[in-house]
């Protein structure tokens, strides 16, 4: 199972381009080709609403796609190579994208330090590695801090119901040697209070026009607490996330999940299997509460300042 | 394992009732069985910090010792009967001031809620059937509001990491037909905003003398919250775990927990079993984020009423 609004988006369209490369689909006929590449997107567009990048990704390869079928003299197996190469060349970019992500998201957050840092961070849910094509945005964010040596620690919420926080971010950050910490999802705010936590930083499946943020449920929470505290509060978060069209978080539609992600774990059962659930996959932040700011691949914007930043 | 500050307090002294009412102690000498009765409260004060309605109980009941050993005339066995007497009468107390508690909070709550309600509530943890003598204290309150007809629905917080939320209070509301959804901790600031959540009620280990509270861990980001979307903060507390000794609630010792609470669960591994964990069982909640009031069996106090209140 992918995880991660840029992983799902990126490695929808790698599966595709494995499956080209290894000869699926027409190769006789040029529009056969192009109406099997739309149907592949189409399926992976339908899997999950909340997840922006999905759609643009989806929406440029088709027109990428309708392009290199209206050009003259191209044959269905070159249409097939100019496909995978384009898709290659999403990777090298997300990659890129990641590492600007981490190097302005660091920049800014130890700007506003007294002293310059070493600074203490918190994060949510996983935004790394396993949730990107490698270095992370979130967690991109804190590897740079990390090995600038301007890191003191890390607190990685666990991150209910799936624990992605406690699985992944934490397997992979002491893999790097990053010092990291797991709390309660409960703890985030009194860790924030008594741990000396600075910044707060988190991803995004989908950032509207006006900087509203869907990401991971719990992340409004965060966001609230860390006002409260008035600790600077930052969505990493690729311009491909990035919504313009969009007009505000209200508009976004989000994904519930079955209960069963709650009552039960690992065939142990966690509560009374009969009772009721509600469990949204995320929540919207408000844009008001994006204090610290939107750390995408071009810089640092006020939520107020990122329609204006990507159009 | 007994959990809740009020069900520690009381099967404290209650475990003690039942050794003395078997013969447990000396028999013969005054003197002796007020050492041996002093020596057992003693024991149990050490086991846990934070709550402080223990201390205070042990105190009386000590005070309660030393009266019945200086009455003229009074028999070994004529102290051993009054101490189980005098328990067996805190435990009648409990019962009575839990149902006050519930019909205060309800009235209150009912009384703030255009139209009268019906309400919808949220909860933390278990404060229930199985964390005192019977009614419960924050639960309490949700069950005589399900008594009056007046009860909509409670969202109970799964409560990690001893997921008393959603294994406790999920089972005994369900067992009384009360309608109970659970959600993950994360997910409390969104249902409050997207399930019209209109009052929160949690319970307390410790209440200062300036309305400071020490909670389950997560309590403090509830307040949070609920106060940015201008919803009620209410805190159900009988008198016995208000501290009028105790200036703020920064004096309150906070007990850590092991990290296995949550690298763990029933065998399965969770989480990087060698990774650094903070696990703090309780937070303070500054009294100016209890809007709502708190909630004891005499009636509903701001937190700046209640040191005047309770003297």
């Amino acid at each position: 199972q992918v995880r991660g609004a840029p992983a799902i988006a990126l490695l929808g369209c790698l599966s595709l381009a494995v499956e080209l490369a290894g000869g699926a689909g027409p190769s006789e006929d040029l529009g056969a080709l192009e109406e099997f590449v739309g149907q592949k997107l189409g399926f992976l567009l339908t899997a999950r609403p909340t997840a922006a990048n999905l759609g643009r990704e989806a929406e440029r390869l088709r027109a990428f796609v309708r392009q290199r079928v209206e050009t003259p003299g191209v044959t269905p197996q070159q249409l097939r190579e100019s496909i995978i190469e384009y898709i290659e060349g999403l990777l090298e970019k997300d990659r890129r994208d990641n590492r600007n992500i981490g190097a302005h998201g660091a920049s800014h957050i130890l700007g506003r330090v007294p002293g310059g840092g070493p600074v203490t961070v918190l994060t949510h849910c996983n935004t790394g590695t396993l949730a990107t094509a490698g270095y992370g945005t979130a967690l991109g964010v804190v590897r740079a801090l990390h090995q600038r040596g301007s890191l003191s620690r890390v607190f990685c919420t666990e991150t209910r119901p799936y624990n992605q926080g406690s699985r992944l971010s934490a397997l992979e950050l002491r893999h790097d040697g990053v010092p990291v910490t797991i709390i309660a999802d409960s703890a985030a705010a009194a860790a924030m209070r008594e741990q000396g936590v600075q910044a707060v930083v988190v991803g995004a499946d989908r950032v509207a026009a006006n900087g509203d943020v869907a990401n991971k449920i719990g992340t409004f929470q965060l966001a609230v607490a860390a006002r409260y505290m008035a600790i600077p509060f930052y969505v990493a978060a690729p311009s491909s996330t990035c919504d313009p069209a969009l007009a505000s978080g209200h508009l976004i539609p989000i994904e519930e999940r079955p209960g069963t992600e709650l009552t039960h774990l690992a065939g142990v059962l966690l509560a009374d299997p009969e009772v009721d659930v509600w469990n949204p996959a995320f929540d919207v932040t408000p844009h008001e509460l994006i204090t610290g700011g939107i750390i995408t691949e071009w810089g640092v914007f006020a939520p107020s300042e990122l329609s204006r930043a990507l159009t």
